[in-house]
Order: structure tokens, then sequence, then C-alpha cells
């Protein structure tokens, strides 16, 4: 089972859209990207870093890899809990790790590995800053 | 400009996600009627009205018509209300309206006709019960 | 019923996608607006227009108005035909109208306005090889 | 760098559309599951499976596990070729295998594993049909 790093885990609660689900009566199995994304926006903010800002000054930090496992389907309108955590920061790149649960279920996991680009798309290291906030708890910046 | 009945209005507040945007660095145009349907299920919701637990019997509010009219974009991690309220209600259908304000500022305004279908996707007559409901303010279910 | 104008009428081919469905068992109703934008890239090819190369340029046609009206459900792997046509060309803007067509039956129509804006997203009139291009038939650019 | 069975291999040909991009002016992560999706229906069409017809009868093949590699971006317009093939066939599962080319350029790689369900999202057996399709060459069918 996958587990999380503590110290460096966020829970962030995202509610299934009705057109997140498909025509098996379940949520499409390409939304899960679409949540773990926004759950690690949120784990960026409650962090003290403002992920449009960047965007919009050039810094992307762009999916370079993703891997996900669906233990067990998610419907319409459910509240899902988003565990997210930082791990395997390196100089250029770093890694997010998912669990979504739904209540105490574990329905999928999942990681996306992340690369600190610049606005003319070439890969750069990141800034101190940007590196000392991902290995920040989450109650260090509220 | 368009005025919502205040009597039937409720506000719900939505997070733009990254990949709602598009090249031009603004929410796509198609996302709005995703952002308008969380709105409406949201406002059942605030009347004591479960739309996924209808889904789940087969009872369907299709959308049947939709108007949109963009004034100004939307982006990266705006947080927007969605004010949204019903009107023209008939024995078979109804309709929304939406206004997307970022701060005081109107960004985008639109409808969409709804109708009330069973699991056989034919059109059948609202129950009393939801006649009711969509008449409701938002405080009356609180 | 919505009567496209001959002279500037394409017919686009789209086969349904799996997660463009919802769990209605049919095509989510804001998929629509995707045909219809990737039918207008397309009507646009065949007039000699590449929609590509203005928007790397900074020129966009974002839409600025959308109807849509539903009759039929479409669903999975269906192949639509989608009759495209420009209406009410003006000097910075015009209007995109469509039907959305399986085998005879009529699916679905809508129209969008789009509004010609440059990389500062400031309306700007159309260049006369973009209105002319807009004003002709699909074989003369073939 | 991943090798694709030749003898199960299929190239399937998509048209990134405009919506399919995210800010970075580039194809959103997300969308690469979706464009896997399409190939992968159309690998069992031309083995002459149609997925809709199983779907339509209850028989789903839901996405289990899926890894995604991103090496170069994808853009508006771009027509990709997905090369796409069937691995480590099972008594209830299988997998397929992506790369997604634009030219000779790879810009992505993926997996996703299928487990073959029933109406009531039990895992169940492939039909010996199904296994004997999934083991056969594209010009078996055509």
């Amino acid at each position: 089972m996958l587990l999380l790093p503590e110290d460096s885990k966020s829970v962030v609660e995202v509610r299934v859209r009705f057109n997140e689900t498909d025509l098996m009566g379940i949520v499409h199995h390409a939304s899960y990207l679409v949540y773990f994304e926004a759950a690690r926006v949120e784990w960026l903010r409650r962090r003290g870093m403002n992920y449009a800002s960047w965007a919009s000054g050039g810094v992307h930090l762009p999916v370079v890899e993703a891997e996900l496992k669906y233990m067990s389907p998610a419907r319409f309108d459910d509240v899902l809990q988003i565990e997210t955590a930082v791990t395997d920061l390196r100089r250029v790149s770093f890694r997010f790790v998912y669990r979504i649960l739904l209540g105490d279920k574990c329905l999928a996991t999942g990681s996306t590995k992340l690369a600190c680009i610049n606005d003319k798309h070439k890969i750069v290291p990141m800034s101190a800053a940007m590196a000392a906030a991902l290995s920040a708890g989450e109650n260090v910046a509220n």
C-alpha cells in the first residue's frame, strides 16, 4: 500500500462533477489526473506558493511522468479526500504522490513527477524558495 | 443586463482549474457549461434536493437548450461566484439562469433549459415535491 | 428548423469518444461545444486558413456567444456529421452555425459568435484575407 | 525505450483539438489518456470488436492501472500517430501499450491495464472470442 510521508501531507477535498462521469456510471479514469492537479495547486497554496502567479510569470511545473492505480470507482457527487504529499525532491524535478479516499476507503493512488521549466520550455533548477516550500509542512505557511 | 430573480438566487463558488484553460491562457468556453452544471447541482442541494440520488434512481434533468454570453475572460485559479436561479418553471421543464462574477465584474451570463425525463429517456412531468423545491428560496431547506 | 447557407456549408465528421459521455449513458451536453470547435477549425482549413498558425501568431477568434439546442442524444462511438457554415460576417465578428446529424436525424443545432482579437486580447478588425476566406465556399481552396 | 510487439500493433491518428490544450500552450497531460482510449477503441474495431456494443450490453473494460511518460509536448492541431498494442494477456485482464509520435519524434509513451467486468462491476473472465481477438493482428479482421 502506498504510504504518504506524514510531514508533507495535505488533504484536499473535491466533489465529483456530473461531467466527470462516463457511461459506465462512474468517474472517468482521466478525471483523476484533474483531481491530482487541483490537489497539488491547493497543496502549494497552503505552503505559500501561488502556482497561478508562477504560470503567469512563465515558470511551469509540467507533468513528465504519471502513474495511477484504480481500486474502486468514484461516483457523481462523491466528496473525495485527496491526500497529497511531495517526495523525491531533486534539483530540477520532484514527485507528488496521492491517495484518493471516500470515507475510509481508498479508491485510487497515484503519483506525478513534475519538472521545473522556464518560459522557453527549458528545464531549469528550482529556486531556493521553491525548494524550501516543497519541503515544508502545511502549517508552516498558515 | 441579465437580472436574476432574487428570491430564487444562490451563489456558488468555483475555483478555476488548470485543465479548464486553453492555449489562449484563459478558461475554455466549454468549461462554463461545466460550472453552470456544478452550480445547479449545489443550488438543488441547498433546497434539499439530491440530484445524485435522482440520477441513480433514473430521473434525470438533461439540458435541452443552452445560451452563453462571454464578456470577459476567466483565468486559472480565479475564484468565481456563480449566481444561479430558476425561471420559467413549467410542468415538464424549467430554466436555470446564471451570472459568473469575479469580484464585482460580470464575466459571463447564460441559461440552460432542463427537461425532466425518466429512466427510458421519456419526458415526464416533475413530481410535486420537485416543483415545490424548484420554487423555494435557499433558506427554506436549511 | 435551422437552415444553413448552402454556399458556406462544410460537413465535418466526428466520432464520439468514451470520455465524452456521462452517467446518463449519452454524450454530455458540453461536448457539443467541443465538436463545434473541431468542426470550425476543419471548416477554416478547407478554405486555406490554418487556425493553429493564427493562434501561434497571437490572433484568436474567441467565442463571445453560444447557443445550443439538443433534440436527441448522441451516444458513444456514433459517427456524427457536423454541418457548419458562416453567417453574419461583420468587421470584427461573425457567426458559425451548426447542425449535428446522425444519419438523417438532426440531434442538435447551435451557433457561436466569434470575435477577432489580437495578442493583447483586444478586439480588432479582421484582415481582408480572413474576411475573404470566411465568405468562400469549401471548394474554392481545394 | 518502449518497444511495442509488432504483430499486435495498430497506428491510430488523432488530431489535437483546441480544448485539449492548456495555458502552457501545449496539450494538457490528461488529454493523453483520452487519446489512448480513442486509440484502443479503434484498435478493437480493426479486429472486429465493437466496444460500444459490449458497453451497451454491460461488458466493460475499465482501466485499473495507467502509466504515462511525457517526453515532448504536443500542440494544437498536431496530427498524432498513436501506436497501440496489447501485451500481458491474462484471463481477466490485459494491458495496452502506446507510443505517441509526431512524425519521427516520440512525444509520449504509456500503458493501461484493463480488467474485464460485467454489468454489476464484478471482474469476470474474458470470453474466448474476446481473448482470440485480443491476440489477433490488425489484418485478421479486415
